[in-house]
């Protein structure tokens, strides 16, 4: 098929009947994006979502099922950005979503202060890598450490594209929920829902979810806790249903 | 039993083999209490430890048991004080379970700085009270709002009575999580471990526990969730096993 090159491959997202271009060697989604296309607050009928740190656009094509807004994607990644082009034009979304290859730190100025309803991004979680990591793999490092953004580029650049009242949603580590809640509020993005995914029953929590409102009151909710799988190492009802849809 | 007054009672701390005075009118511990209990590192062999707004002393209470260390409850109500004495002495526990009747604020200067290698505290959970709440029960109103002492001087006291590396441990509500993170950083209580507590399984967290360690370095856990109730609306096991012990 002439729209893959080298190792990539056309994967399901299978929840919305899409399909996605990605590659082990240079990107491939995770279920954080699953689960933060899933948290995200999104309007239904119309607005402006934009996504930051897109990689190969996999939460624009994921929350484009949930909304008729227009949906805006930010990669640095030359690579990556070409991949979630080719995957919006495949799946002919190309009226709805658009690409941007740039630097998520010039966004404000290029697109405008406080123009968005809904930020998103799952950033890259690691800091200060080594330089043997970065040799190894420049597209995974820059994807998965603080190369070229850090959590302070991310929130402050997320609190300046959305409007009074907007949204920003966010998916990181356990270990930086101290960083990421103190930086939100320094930039008037006030942390309202919180969730902890756990691996399993009993395990520590890896991964959280928060979303922030713009200028919003004080006041946290901390949602239920998220399971990944079962006592049995099987999926658990409800991550199968983000995954795969609900069931008949 | 002439130890008690008025509508005072004398109930069992189950899975401690022990006895405490309360009272449906003035004070009665809550499951908050056990649960912070548990959560708390404790030295086993020795030590000091401190409880702060101990009200009739059942944080004290609870840990004697698992631990020889010397154990120092302060309560500024004398009504509760008062019951938290005869709790004591009813269980032969005055050797190493001293209580005070005092202001935690001025326990600093009174105690000295640096002393204690563990600080444990339940506190008022709730701002600014309606006169007509503190006229309605004032033992109830003090111990529940933060009339005689907030958040901050809850922090800042733990962290003053704290030796390097000693550990503060607290139990809160969710909405406060983002003031008791960042308190804690700027008392240099670095926040630990943080764990959610849920009324059950499908629904919002209603208690936090966390655990700060002074001069620590950053790095959070998030430990498991805890479930009170379960679907049969009994007691989960693992609730179960901490007020009533291991089952056989």
């Amino acid at each position: 098929m002439d729209i893959l090159y080298d190792d990539e491959r056309l994967d399901y997202l299978l929840a919305e009947n899409l399909r996605i271009i990605q590659s082990p060697s240079v990107f491939a989604f995770s279920l954080d994006a699953v689960l933060l296309a899933r948290f995200a607050y999104l309007p239904i009928q119309k607005g402006n979502i934009i996504d930051l740190c897109s990689g190969n656009g996999v939460v624009p094509l994921l929350i484009s099922g949930q909304t008729k807004a227009n949906i805006t994607g930010v990669e640095i990644q030359k690579r990556l950005y070409d991949m979630a082009v080719r995957s919006i034009t495949y799946n002919n979304l190309e009226e709805r979503l658009k690409m941007i290859h740039g630097d998520i730190k010039e966004m404000p100025d290029l697109l405008g202060f406080g123009k968005y309803d809904v930020v998103t991004c799952n950033p890259p979680y690691f800091t200060s890598p080594s330089p043997e990591v970065i040799n190894a793999n420049e597209h995974l490092a820059i994807a998965r450490h603080e190369i070229l953004c850090n959590l302070e580029d991310v929130i402050r650049v997320s609190s300046q594209l959305l409007r009074q009242g907007g949204k920003a949603a966010f998916v990181h580590r356990p270990e930086r929920l101290l960083d990421i809640l103190t930086l939100m509020r320094q930039y008037q993005l006030e942390p309202k829902r919180l969730r902890f995914i756990y691996p399993r029953d009993g395990k520590e929590a890896n991964t959280i979810l928060v979303e922030g409102i713009k200028n919003g009151n004080a006041g946290l909710k901390v949602l239920p806790p998220l399971f990944v799988y079962n006592q049995d190492n099987e999926y658990t009802l409800e991550v199968r249903e983000i995954l795969y849809g609900k069931e008949k």
